[in-house]
């Protein structure tokens, strides 16, 4: 028993090539980076319209969002036997969707789950790679360097008057996560200024920017806080919910006073420029548990 | 009991003067033109920062939040028996409230209820109105031509497959309300796109006609819904939700199909010209029914 906790990971489970399936956003390249730093080797599905073009510098190839054989076949013929699903991608308009042999067999089951909310497609998903034989692992599982632990993160910790919104935040979010809205809600002295649908968290922290002054804090006197947090219960292999520098820098500017994220259920993309951020503009990031 | 159904509200209800409590948005403008069709004689408190200039127009005077003193004095100089709060107030901060004399002594009190959530404080000041002796109306009682009655308000008609969004909006919208958080949703072929907060109803439309095409309806191939409805037992004297031109313009560039208000709880602004818009640019407006 004592033996497993100290085993490395690497004697647990063979380190397998990984397959990155890269959505947008910034949490692609930290995982790229953190293969690199582990020496894991891996191999990078970008989705089209959806990766960031800096990744076809590494080995890797293009695919379309209804492309599945496309996919299983890049896959496997770079030897891949774990995938791990990273990055942001909207829902496709499946009318318009290009698709080949493979995605047109897959897509009325993808209907359906669709119609069941966002955790039940992304499942559905998963449990086709899954028939394929690949291992589907976690960003968090890829890297546990990124999941956000316990308490403060950086130099700041919330002040007493923060700790009402906290929780009620976490509470909102966690009620908007049943919902299948969204995974981030703004909180400021009680009243919840703004929650996150379809728009993204960097659209909903513009907009907290943008309301009259007596609801929010501002930078001198900062109020309020960002919660993300996952849908409980939601599958977390995938859609875990983010933190990175633009996190932090749309927060001050809507003069937030910190940033929380589920501890263990958040991922921090760019840790070290998250806390030199967080730290400089005098926001303080928190894990926090219920 | 049937001459009773018949009989002229001025039969049942002396005509009073009213107080009309004029906040932002068109409905205290609507509310004047209704006072005068109905040759009711009216008075109006433009409140500072919110009350659009034009209502300078007619008897009435300016009062700042806090200014309650001043408030009562000139309802009752002006002879008001009646009172009527109409049009949008942000929560203000309650620490750079400027205020007279009662407004000190009702603070405290505002404070305790605001902490409760909004419905509180609104009956809390609505309580404050009916101690000092005068009657509350709501606007839709103040004119019951304003309210949107259950079916389609203009020539359209929602589809079959507009059904399930206009069910699924409205039970989000009341599970927003009970949360605190707001009154509008926007959900298109099951998806929420957008859940309406501080930042209010026009926002949340142009936020919407900023999402990916894929997500959403198209003005020549529209789809969604913009559901409006209070608070599941929310004090009906304030803060109805209110549909106006506006409103049917937003959804309109946001590809929605149609406008869904909670039927006898929604107030349309400008009736004649909210159905020529509507219309015109094809999208269906409905009240709505459990």
């Amino acid at each position: 028993m004592e033996l497993a906790r100290f085993a490395s990971p690497s004697w647990i489970r063979p380190v397998t090539k990984l397959g990155l399936i890269a959505g947008g956003g910034g949490l692609p390249m930290a995982l790229v980076e953190q293969c690199l730093g582990a020496g894991r080797p891996f191999y990078v599905i970008r989705l089209k319209g959806f990766a960031d073009p800096s990744l076809s510098a590494f080995d890797g190839g293009e695919v379309g969002l209804g492309e599945f054989k496309k996919c299983f076949d890049l896959l496997r013929a770079a030897g891949c036997e774990a995938v791990c699903f990273a990055g942001k991608v909207n829902r496709p308009d499946f009318s318009a969707l290009k698709l080949d042999r493979r995605g047109l067999a897959i897509l009325p089951g993808a209907l359906i789950a669709a119609r069941k909310g966002e955790d039940s497609i992304l499942r559905f998903i998963i449990s086709q790679f899954e028939q394929e034989g690949f291992t589907v692992e976690g960003a968090h599982e890829v890297s546990g360097g990124l999941a956000l632990g316990k308490g403060p993160l950086g130099r700041l910790k919330p002040q007493q008057s923060d700790l009402d919104d906290m929780a009620l935040g976490f509470d909102i979010a966690g009620k908007i996560g049943l919902l299948d809205i969204g995974q981030g809600v703004v909180v400021c002295r009680g009243l919840v200024l703004a929650v996150e649908a379809q728009e993204g968290t960097d659209a909903m922290l513009a907009r907290c920017a943008q309301l009259p002054q007596a609801l929010r804090g501002q930078q001198a006197h900062p109020a309020g806080v960002l919660v993300k947090r996952c849908k409980p219960g939601q599958e977390q292999r995938v859609d875990l919910p983010t933190i990175g520098v633009d996190t932090i820098r749309g927060a001050a500017r809507a003069g937030l006073a910190g940033v929380v994220g589920e501890a263990g259920r958040t991922l921090i993309v760019e840790q070290a420029a998250v806390i030199e951020t967080a730290d400089k503009l005098g926001l303080f990031v928190v894990g926090y548990e219920d």
